[in-house]
């Protein structure tokens, strides 16, 4: 954090004062739709940071998985979340945690955008995507294959 | 986290489910008043824990610094926060980086509760309250010596 800037006041639309609004992550790489991050917090002092996640209505993360775990609290708007083999409606202030190795998914619903906090480890591993194998393996569930298709599609 | 129970939904009231409610800190070290604890995110995976302090109308946290840093955001109603040298009034989603060895302590404006998300270390050193010599400082600032007045009084 900036000790000279101890205060970042909210501004209207769920942005901050001070706080760049940024692209999910690289292009090209994983399949997603209409995210932004922010890093509200980063600081070496701390073994964590707090990001803010925004999707567009019908807006999704990335399907992945890695090592770090995530803590995750809905800050704004209606949505689902893929987590292993469950698919979970979620609202604001539901707190979500990602365990290791779990396969997981944010989408908004159609209606409104969703935006959640999710705290991290500074120093964690590279996302894992499915492989083909994988991603029929989730698909044998119909509830998880009924997300999917509302999501990275058939 | 529990893996067994990665979904925690938020109930009325600022309360999640599997969630208890504790006292700020131990009674008798330190001036307070009014407020309460939730530990959200704990986990040995994270470098730090996310913790929701709420204060009800008038109730404080205690004057206080340390060298570990705190991460907060404002999640529900109004107040003021004395940092260093400053007295800023807060309202929902605003930021507050505390930096080391800065005197901090938040307030909930009189009429309403006022709960704020804080991230923090894992692994921290203990507060440090503040001595006479210390206070008296302080309170050489005016708007700073009226914070004092409305918390730990004259």
């Amino acid at each position: 954090m900036d000790s000279k800037k101890p205060f970042r006041v909210a501004k209207d639309g769920f942005r901050w004062e001070d706080v760049a609004t940024l692209a999910y992550k690289q292009e090209g790489s994983a399949k997603f739709r209409d995210i932004s991050r922010q890093v509200l917090f980063e600081d070496p002092a701390l073994g964590c940071q707090l990001r803010y996640f925004e999707m567009q209505p019908g807006g999704y993360s990335t399907l992945e998985r890695h090592q770090h775990v995530h803590a995750v609290m809905i800050l704004r708007g209606h949505g689902e979340c893929l987590l292993g083999g469950a698919v979970r409606a979620v609202k604001p202030h539901d707190l979500v945690g990602i365990p290791p190795m779990t396969w997981h998914q944010f989408r908004a619903d159609d209606g409104a955008a969703m935006g959640f906090l999710c705290m991290v480890n500074a120093a964690r591993d590279k996302p894992q995507l499915p492989s083909g194998a994988e991603l029929a393996a989730l698909r044998a569930d119909p509830r998880v294959a009924a997300f999917l298709d509302r999501t990275i599609g058939r």
